[in-house]
């Protein structure tokens, strides 16, 4: 099958990109001794989970209990939660996966902590544990200093689980300007605080795991550090060129399009909208652009309905005539995933994989 | 299996308010003598489908071919797919569900028109058409005029066609406000000269179908207009609400989530992302809110990643605990039932009904 002959909108992936994306990770993850536990959240496919696996990954990370339960099709070692569980059913299914494979869960109260624990010993397992700290974006995460010590020291006290280490998430870095750079130095210092805490409270701390897309790559630069859990540097988006995490040749993922309309004269229908996309923003401020389209760079995609997108096509040289096709690259790759039945791994012009998303739109 | 048992994010639909909602629109159709095509794009389900028939529907309203396929369920009359179907491989199923049923296809130019044409007459069946024009949005649809009476009459001709009528979307109109009503006027003008023109050219007009939620119950005002597909009045939504079309008490649809942190101060994390109620804005200029929480209306959610959501609880007088439940209003509705694999119809603190989102996600 070639790409004419898909019918759109249709998902693609340059594998050749691909490839490249997984194996600058991984090299990056091997030269500074980082665990690599890539989150699957991003292609929610099994297989894709298992290339990373051979590629050297030490286990998967996904966002909730569906994820997990789908991702046993990849054999992990070890699979992180990284979110707290809550509530009897949930925990029952949770319990279910960690029959099948280690379980990690990240969590930021004793709440949590003690019906992971319940749940856990009723069911004769050991679930790790890593506690989530505030590492400055004041989203989740519990203080660091004595309140993280604290929750930590009742977590290794619960029956059913081990303190397996803590967590982060920095969000509040968005980009590595001047403004984010004095961020990263802040939490470096933040970091060695919590390593100077937990030494002195003799609590020792296998895994610290965290980063975020504008951090991967400076995840050497910061103590402590041992665990990074990228997920969109798999494929890119316009949302990680916009972080400074690659290079808009490092986008793996676009979306076929074909021009339904041409009717109105300064912008064109094309059949694709937030139920294809999503309706996620562009992280530039001030940008509303829906996406980025590859072969008319000067057409401004400004606006969605549904199933179908508009192109202000004033600025552009290119001519879209009804049943044109064009590719556009995705804000945010990770949402328009979830909207997608099967996806496309292309290779010079041929479709050599058809992946059904396999996670898409499960339970949490 | 009552709300209690129900684990989170699940989305609720009252069944009350949905029946008093299809009920309001059913009678107003009926009283002005409007044909009733209601839009499923917003549910998705057929078995709503088919309640809207019983109620006195005359068809229904797709946006696309996968979910046309899946409202064959529903055994409706006439399908309309309100949007022009391009493509060898699209028209190929459309004509497999034409076998079944009368379709109906909106278009806008004549490379629509005469793909169309060639396949309906290629397999031996007749589709009719509904010719867009531009009621004042700009964005798809022919200028009214000699355009669109060159277009209708060209549809006419075509092999495998029939010329159904006319149909136009007043995405311009977005409330009833002062501007709203000059608007509204504006169009009943436009429309009464559409009626001139067809008239004039002695082209017989069966349909004319079209309006927008904001001039819903005010389609009886408009020249010309016959047929309205309302979607989103089966729930509602914060939106509609907006829009001045329903109250707040009118919205059927709610999604009960978990709070699962509330380790930080200002704000608790909750069970409910861009994933489970999209990442559609709030229709109200300057309202950055992503939903509306029922049990804490002072509460603003504020924030979303994929699986989670962060509402600032500064000004709400409800404490939040880990493990506490509510539930939040979307912004939108359609694109939220789009996320998920079932919901649940409810009545008086009991599920009722338990329907699988059966069009959800499907191909273009």
């Amino acid at each position: 099958v070639t790409l004419s002959e898909l019918d759109t909108p249709a998902l693609l992936i340059d594998l050749d990109i691909m490839e490249r994306n997984l194996g600058r990770v991984a090299d990056y993850a091997r030269a500074h001794n980082l665990r690599l536990r890539p989150h699957t959240k991003t292609h929610k496919i099994p297989a894709l989970a298992r290339r990373q696996r051979s590629l050297g990954a030490a286990g998967i990370t996904v966002a909730k209990v569906g994820e997990a339960e789908v991702m046993l099709a990849a054999e992990p070692d070890d699979l992180l939660v990284a979110y707290p569980v809550l509530g009897p059913r949930k925990l029952a299914r949770l319990m279910a996966v960690a029959g099948r494979t280690q379980v990690t869960v990240a969590l930021d109260s004793l709440i949590a902590a003690q019906q992971l624990s319940a749940a856990a010993h009723g069911a004769g397992l050991t679930i790790g544990v890593l506690v989530e700290f505030d590492a400055g974006l004041d989203r989740m995460g519990v203080r660091p200093g004595e309140e993280l010590v604290a929750l930590a020291r009742e977590v290794a006290q619960l029956p059913g689980l081990t303190l397996a280490g803590l967590s982060f998430y920095p969000g509040h870095i968005k980009h590595l300007d001047e403004d984010g750079l004095r961020r990263l130095d802040a939490l470096a210092a933040l970091l060695a605080a919590v390593e100077a805490d937990f030494a002195r409270a003799g609590i020792p701390i296998r895994i610290v795991s965290g980063g975020s897309t504008p951090t991967l790559f400076q995840s050497h630069r910061l103590p402590l550090l041992n665990e990074i859990r990228p997920g969109t540097y798999i494929f890119n988006d316009r949302n990680t060129v916009a972080a400074g995490a690659c290079t808009p040749a490092d986008c793996a993922v676009s979306i076929l399009v074909t021009v339904v309309s041409n009717a109105r004269g300064a912008s064109v229908m094309i059949d694709g909208g937030s139920k294809t996309f999503s309706s996620d923003r562009s992280a530039v401020a001030g940008d509303v652009t829906c996406g980025h389209i590859v072969e008319a760079p000067d057409a401004r995609f400004v606006k969605m309905n549904e199933e179908h997108g508009f192109v202000d096509v004033r600025d552009s040289s290119r001519h879209f005539a009804v049943g044109d096709r064009v590719r556009v690259i995705p804000n945010h790759v990770c949402v328009a995933m979830n909207l997608h039945e099967q996806v496309y791994g292309m290779r010079g012009g041929e479709v050599e994989q058809v992946w059904r998303v396999e996670a898409r739109g499960k339970l949490q």
